[in-house]
């Protein structure tokens, strides 16, 4: 099958939060073309009620079957194993069912694109709390699809890149205290976020990327005087990298650095990527111009995943008010990042 | 005199460095209207000619005389007690002569903005090599203006802004390593930057701003899973402040904040400010669109002042080559932050 043909997967995600009906809003206003929906046919069609379509929705045997299916019909890939009455949650509530159907629909992902059934997986929302109901270990996405994606192996590092369509950042450290990201910050990790974001990138068609690399402290240490990291750590990290034919630079300043990079209208940016020490030096600038339109990406998987940047939303979830763009734009980075990523 | 017809002072900064021709380039442009040069006759004629201006030089003995000068001239107000020979100095060199020319300037601004006869104070670049070759002790600007504030008595404390048109950013802590800037992110470091962004913008006619503070940690912590400064040293702070009667909220979550205060077309920001933990999580936002557009506000003294947030650039200095843009957001700054100033 032609790269352009593979469909992407879209994973329901918590039957009982907004991941349905963002999913049916994407379908109908025709911004899901080329994807398949991982999921419960039941909830779906409740879902495309909701939104107010009057779209169809087609049943499939398999993503291959995409290809006959017309526009604007939402097409389901039942994933085989869901627990019963799903359709009938209330929405808004943590659910050991709606958690146990969620992982069915991750792991069903995973199959088919380890496969090649798919060219990539876009998740929607899980609960965490839903999944701890369904007895299932994993606080999240990332850690299960490092998971499955091993194996019963050794689960390879991943880091986490946000992206829109100016900037793409990828972090060394994420959910943990500033105070203890510094401490997290050591050659090893410098030097493994520059080789997955530089093996990542070669995936998805650059073979070989400008990555700027930001430092930790104020004007990247001021040559020492406002901290050492840079001189300690971060360097030598960015030469090691060199060394293995990484175009890696910096550390720059961090608050030049983004701006830098910056792919605008009449502003070309200098790198492809930018690595950030901290979560927040490196999700400031993405999410700037607009929430919406960060888009998380997973690195170092052997597959393309994206995710809209936000959650369950159990607060409005069920009333059709929830906005699909993030989710939009997540299967806009999935296709932008699969079309140059071989079939496994 | 009324507020409007006060002009604003650009101090010419270090003889050597870009400072008069980026001023010279400003007048020539046309965006220097209503202000008055505190600076070397001969320096300014010089800079006048290597910007190719036709401008005529006219030579105040007094910024009332302003009134009376016609558009596009460099107005000069020659400041008693500069050394001799500045004009023949080479660019791009630290040079004690330059430097104690600079650190006149700014004495002489001081004495004109407290006397009321200027609005504000605009402040071309000084080299603190320079400062420090003529004796003078002040590191930069910044110590140099809050002593001379003081006037002998004990300098107030003051507070970094840095700000476009976009967005107004208030810093808790600035120019020392990431991880001492988190130790010196107190209870009382947080409550005066509130006190200051509060107080300051009330001079510039926002009575009662809406004050966002950001947090230190990522997502403001999650409740304590990530840090405890916002439990234990930011969410008092923000309470003292309101029970103050400083509407301050928070803390939020730092990657989205700046963007919730981001005041754009077609968004109207949620905030009038943003205080921020540390240089790189204020600094990073300000300068995403564009370096060029982000001006310096020293927050705290007794008069406004405004610099571009460049240096002295001795690289390229005399060449004609440097770009006014950041000094003309530097003076559009400091003309709406004095519109409201009561004169003294």
């Amino acid at each position: 099958m032609s790269e352009s043909a593979r469909p992407l997967a879209i994973t329901m995600g918590d039957a009982c939060g907004i991941g349905p009906e963002i999913i049916a809003r994407l379908l109908r206003d025709g911004q899901g073309a080329g994807c398949v929906v991982l999921g419960d046919v039941d909830v779906m069609r409740a879902a495309a009620r909701l939104v107010g379509a009057l779209q169809a929705v087609a049943v499939l045997d398999s993503p291959q079957d995409l290809a006959a299916v017309p526009p604007h019909t939402l097409a389901v890939l039942p994933v085989p194993g869901l627990p019963e009455g799903l359709v009938a949650l209330p929405p808004g509530r943590v659910d050991a069912r709606a958690g146990a159907a969620a992982a069915r629909c991750i792991e069903h992902a995973v199959v088919l694109v380890r496969a090649g059934a798919v060219a990539g997986i876009v998740t929607a929302p899980i609960h965490k709390e839903a999944l701890a109901a369904a007895g299932i270990g994993y606080p999240g996405h990332t850690e299960m699809l490092q998971a499955l994606a091993a194996a019963g192996g050794t689960p390879a590092p991943v880091r986490m890149m946000l992206a829109n369509e100016e900037l793409r950042t990828v972090l060394v450290t994420i959910h943990q205290s500033l105070r203890s990201a510094i401490d997290a910050v050591t050659f090893e990790a410098v030097l493994e976020t520059l080789r997955i974001a530089h093996a990542a990138a070669a995936r998805w068609g650059q073979p070989r990327p400008r990555i700027a690399v930001a430092g930790l402290n104020p004007h990247a240490g001021e040559g020492g005087l406002f901290g050492d990291e840079e001189i300690r750590i971060i360097a030598p990290a960015v030469a090691a990298a060199r060394a293995e034919g990484i175009d890696a630079r910096g550390p720059f300043a961090p608050d030049t650095v983004f701006m830098r990079a910056r792919h605008a209208s009449g502003h070309p940016g200098e790198f492809d990527l930018v690595i950030a020490m901290t979560h927040d030096h490196g999700l400031i600038p993405v999410k700037y111009l607009g929430v919406e339109q960060g888009v998380n990406v997973t690195l170092g998987l052997p597959f393309v995943r994206t995710s809209p940047d936000h959650g369950t939303a159990f607060d409005i979830a069920g009333r059709g008010l929830a906005d699909a763009s993030s989710l939009a734009a997540a299967v806009r980075m999935a296709r932008t990042l699969s079309a140059a990523s071989p079939a496994p």
